[in-house]
């Protein structure tokens, strides 16, 4: 009876036993094993255990939303309390061409939003918003939290990466996840994002939940069941939220690669763009407005949005967001400021038709090959090389015209690029019968919406 | 095309990602885990959530056999080929007061078998071979394989520990399933059993695989499934092979205590001691036998080995192993050369009537908390504790009358362990109306017998 007023200890191999039967654990018990584990004192191979025994027999809801809260007080909360505007993000899965996050901080910190948005680099075939963002000279992602205070203080958004003082736990669990096999499971992902998302200090978050040939969730199936999760536990935190599950089939606009990414994200920024990346950026900033409260209906978003393009208010914020984060600003009036490969190939249609499918995680590949992209988190990226694409999904071709530009500076990249490239695309004597909507659905705390 | 002709890399992290899949590794997926982590060369992280998937995943009767086998091979496998004799093992999952591993060498030794055993310690509420073999004063258990094979050619059994030659891979993937709560595989339980088992060299196998509520395997189900595959596994790598599922419901015999247990041993080699215990010695040594081909069906082998203990034979044959191995052989005629305990208590019946149930694991537990097993591999312990029961299942007991006696060398200890053992009798006014039997089935290649 010694121990009766000591508290109760909990070790870590019963919490990996209990959940390896499935059991539901406790708070004490995530915490022991997340903050042990962050602290040092439980060892790589029971959290590697701990996390695969996750994997297999999943978490409950009050779990998930359990293991963000730790994951996220691991570190530092931003208190931007002190703002008056709502602060209000949004995060990607991650795609091929998606380099929505460009526009859409801008357009909302142009209709009164603050915009604190934490960013991640490209892994694997997609790409990452901090890679894009440094394409433009000079602009510098890695500020210290005061200087990030102060550009969003000044032009309503900033664009950082993630600090040592964000989330250690998730980093160090991220980095054991991606070397046991433990990435793809949806309540990790959902506790790995979310309190990333949440140390931010925001009071709105939009989800793009990617789904498709070119995304992480494959089936609209795993990305509905990842959005509803996210959405659970963003709400259970008090947060407003909303995740849109869109359309990764394909590329995302005709612009894949770091600068010319910026390039398309200026045309977009200026009214012009492609309709399908113009498109999903007034939808996802229309959502950033009805959360953060600043219109009643999504349609009256939209027109806010649209609006604030065509004065040139989102373009300027943009502007003003780059010089202050140390950006050569003069790359927005001209693209030649902006690093450009030396070479450019042709990927010419091999016979007449129309385009049925671009496999779409091929193309990022295609694009990691180039070197704009990385096979390895510790690998450098070229921020020139890409390709653009001249058909998508649904457009007729004729043998011998142009699918698509590839951006080059090495010739015996260049050369497998332009192959993985042509065999991405599908070629038939009629058009696809289905058409992929942009935005499959809404999922939001009444449940299903569109 | 560059690699075409470089012999194909195997990635842990594509193994790990195969099985959590519910994938079938083939050959050199299990040897690229078991090899890469015994050298060093996969980390405990992997090596951790890949024993995690399997536990979790299972395994193909092929997966099994080769884990088995590259287990096996990652160390030593005894010559005894210029033995004549057959080489016949037996080996227990192990429970409480199952001594009979000391009764059978010298019985099959007498009859004609060569059994070069090597064996493990106790742990958890399980007693273990050595310890046992320990509490003849001077026995020694780590002989060196010439001299392991010099006792075996000399008396016809041998009986040490695991050496560091036998099956390294598994040492060393044991210590972690132990601290990553994945011990609790029939894949990974089988592969370990019989890796080392097989790296006696023997040509027969009987295993004792118990059930109940002293087993490792509580439920029948689950042990008969541990015993199909270890015997297809033996089976594959060509040996004969038979388990017997048994009962540990209750403690085997009267005497629990390494120094006790000698006891029982000695009057069972002499033909006297308890019924359960001596009943179950002649059974697997019949197997042994009628493996290793002395006799032609079970009960020739039942009357084989009961001639050999009423000529002395077996006797004989134990008291030479002893002398063999540096232990006190007088000990043998005169069991005040054995360790006694200091004290003696008894643990009284609090009602009268029937004894319904002994709950094993407890019972097993008071005498680990006398001292006479481990909690940790690292525990001493010590050989004079332990208990002697008076009243099994199925006896009728009066109020006040004797249960069993406690022999202690602490009194706190002494006194839990009472308490222990009080609280494991069940006793009900009728006697137990199912009586559970002591060989539940036997399974061997041609199917379930018995």
């Amino acid at each position: 009876m010694t121990a009766s007023q000591e508290k109760p200890l909990i070790r870590s191999i019963d919490v990996i036993r209990k959940k390896r039967n499935g059991g539901e654990l406790t708070r004490a018990e995530i915490e022991a094993v997340v903050n042990g584990y962050t602290s040092g004192e439980i060892p790589d191979y029971q959290a590697s255990a701990w996390l695969m025994a996750t994997l297999l027999k999943g978490m409950t809801r009050a779990e998930t939303a359990v293991l963000t809260d730790t994951m996220l007080r691991s570190g530092e909360v931003l208190d931007l309390s002190d703002l008056s505007a709502r602060k209000v993000d949004k995060h990607s899965t991650g795609g091929v061409g998606d380099k929505t996050s460009l526009v859409l901080a801008p357009v909302a910190a142009a209709g009164g939003l603050a915009v604190p948005m934490i960013s991640g680099r490209g892994l694997g075939h997609t790409g990452g918003t901090l890679d894009k963002l440094e394409a433009i000279p000079g602009f510098n992602v890695n500020l210290s939290v005061a200087e990030f205070r102060k550009v969003l203080e000044t032009c309503g958004c900033a664009m950082i990466g993630q600090t040592a003082e964000i989330a250690p736990a998730d980093r160090k669990l991220y980095a054991l996840r991606d070397v046991t096999g433990t990435v793809e499971s949806p309540f990790l992902i959902c506790a790995s994002i979310m309190s990333k998302k949440l140390a931010e200090g925001i009071d709105a978050l939009v989800l793009d939940v990617k789904t498709g040939s070119g995304a992480f969730m494959k089936s609209e199936k795993d990305a509905v069941y990842l959005a509803e999760l996210m959405v659970e536990t963003g709400e259970r935190m008090g947060k407003k939220m909303a995740a849109l599950i869109t359309d990764m089939d394909q590329p995302l606009g005709r612009y894949v690669g770091n600068a010319l990414e910026v390039v398309e994200v200026l045309e977009v920024l200026r009214g012009d763009g492609p309709e399908d990346l113009r498109e999903l950026c007034l939808e996802l900033a229309a959502w950033m407005f009805f959360l953060g409260q600043r219109v009643t209906t999504i349609e009256e978003g939209k027109q806010l949005s649209a609006k604030l393009i065509g004065s040139g208010a989102a373009l300027e914020t943009f502007r003003k967001m780059v010089a202050l984060q140390g950006g050569d600003a003069r790359a927005i009036d001209d693209a030649k400021r902006l690093p450009r490969a030396r070479h450019t190939l042709d990927v010419p249609a091999p016979r007449s038709g129309y385009v049925t499918a671009i496999q779409c995680e091929w193309a990022g590949t295609a694009c990691v090959i180039l070197g704009g992209g990385r096979e390895r988190k510790e690998d450098a990226v070229d921020p020139a090389v890409g390709f653009v694409l001249h058909k998508k999904v649904g457009d007729s071709v004729v043998a011998g015209g142009m699918l698509c530009t590839v951006h080059y500076n090495s010739e015996a990249l260049g050369s497998r690029a332009q192959t993985m490239i042509l065999e991405s695309f599908a070629i038939a004597d009629t058009p696809p019968v289905h058409k992929r909507p942009l935005v499959h659905r809404v999922i939001t705390k009444s449940g299903e919406k569109n």
